[in-house]
């Protein structure tokens, strides 16, 4: 990877993806001390990041791999992702979900033009049908997060917010799998002269946390927090990136995540989920360290169930 | 009122307000087979339009007015608006509050600098505790609609949706207390070549829409609708522009309206306050009659109570 290789990339995805919106909010300036820039991928189209890197995937297939279309394992955004950008792209997209997911996320698979096949609630389960479906359909498997072809698309995002706003001192963004961090951290290598990342993770799924700890890649113990896009683990593809070079990871409690969540929603009208929140969270978390900086945010997404929201509880 | 009065307001007010933007949505294009155009008046300062109306009014009074101070009664988003208007211009706001107004909506005057003075919940003890204060302390009384300034404050919201896509063929508002619509009327009248001007009422506060018909002012007789800020009736200065230009008024359900915010909630994963959405669910009543068309609306405000959301009941 060099910046010509991922400027490629951005110019590849381009004609699939929005350019996503930077927004500024003085309250949230005056409260940091700092100027905050939230790149908006919430505004993105399916409504997450996700699909950069879904559309990097997608597009470096051959003809025949596109031919014989593609599958992963998720219940998530990438699984509505992967389902729009093979749209539109042409290919056919089987996404292994859980029987028990819920059905507003089968639905939105669905309307992407995903092929739902369901498995059984646990990982060998999923693996499993993944694994059969790559078989018997000839289709190439695309890991939702540790894939350099998804790292690089993901990347795009701190890409673009770069190219806005150049003199970034650092970026925030969340950590799940793993996969916006170190393609943030490839984008800031490559266009910025010193702007730092910063991860932000759930203390209730704290992996990558204690993985750059120990030097190597642990399991989350537990998992139980609202941000349900950052329960899962890193990668071999991307804890190399993440741990060469991310500044540090910044664990934050439930109750910050909710409160940083109903922040952005109360002040910036604007529709986040909770792993974004778990960025910002971080952010105001290490507010005392960014005084008079330029500081950029990366805002996931912003796919929430409205039915099912933490504010009333 | 004509085209250049019109302009002077708005680059009067242009220091006290953002010039929000523009949002377009390529599935509610698609749903409603036409280009609708949201000016988001949700990203206003204080979160409402009603920023412009109160900046305007206030702007208008002479110095020994200015001394003096403003009072009006409201404890919705026009309190918000007067306070901060009033702070940023330097001068005193007194706003008539019901003593059993919600603590949130007090919190907010206080704020944005409002002094609240607390009154009776029926509408005599508002009117007579806002004239006492406009006698003891020699304060304006600033009505949040039926104000000629007022009305012109509002209309710079369409004026600037028209700078921008000059060939809208109609724009939808909410219709309350009149201002924001009087103010779209004219902003249409002298800024576009024919665009009409719909608004969007509830059915359980129909005031506007019996008006139109019996050509006179009519009261509520009902009020019993989530769009709180829509439950006030017309004035003498906003009626008989509207009753001269307005195209129509459409009635829309509550169910309606809760309808048409969580599409906007969920699919441009912005925050609206009901009363945005009863312009769009006359939008969405109407789509029928707007194929292909060019069309505006104006998302009055964002400002809602996340604890009591209608999504979950």
């Amino acid at each position: 990877m060099d910046k010509v290789t991922l400027q490629n990339v951005h110019n590849q995805i381009k004609p699939y993806i929005h350019r996503t919106p930077v927004l500024t909010s003085q309250l949230i300036n005056d409260m940091c001390n700092a100027n905050v820039f939230f790149k908006c991928e919430n505004f993105q189209k399916m409504g997450a990041f996700k699909m950069r890197g879904a559309a990097n995937a997608i597009l470096n297939l051959n003809q025949e791999q596109k031919s014989r279309g593609v599958v992963t394992h998720s219940s998530g955004n990438f699984a509505q992702a992967l389902s729009l950008a093979a749209k539109k792209i042409g290919v056919k997209a089987y996404i292994i979900m859980p029987e028990n997911a819920p059905q507003v996320k089968k639905d939105a698979v669905k309307t992407y033009g995903g092929i739902i096949i369901e498995c059984g609630s646990n990982i060998q389960s999923r693996e499993d049908e993944a694994h059969r479906i790559a078989i018997e359909k000839g289709a190439t498997f695309i890991h939702p997060s540790n894939d350099d072809n998804v790292i690089h698309g993901q990347g795009t995002a701190a890409l673009e917010l770069l190219e806005d706003y150049a003199n970034l001192d650092c970026i925030f963004t969340p950590v799940g799998g793993g996969g916006l961090l170190a393609g943030t951290l490839l984008a800031a290598k490559y266009f910025s002269k010193n702007c730092k990342v910063i991860a932000g993770e759930p203390k209730e799924a704290d992996d990558a946390y204690r993985s750059l700890l120990s030097g190597k890649i642990e399991k989350n113990e537990t998992s139980n927090t609202i941000a349900d896009g950052l329960r899962t683990h890193l990668g071999d593809r991307n804890f190399p990136i993440i741990k060469a070079d991310v500044e540090k990871i910044v664990c934050v409690e439930e109750d910050e995540i909710i409160h940083a969540m109903k922040l952005i929603w109360e002040r910036m009208k604007i529709i986040i989920e909770p792993s974004s929140a778990v960025a910002f969270a971080a952010l105001l978390k290490n507010k005392g360290t960014l005084i008079n900086k330029n500081v950029g945010l990366i805002i996931s997404g912003g796919n929430v169930d409205l039915s099912n929201l933490p504010f009333n509880k």
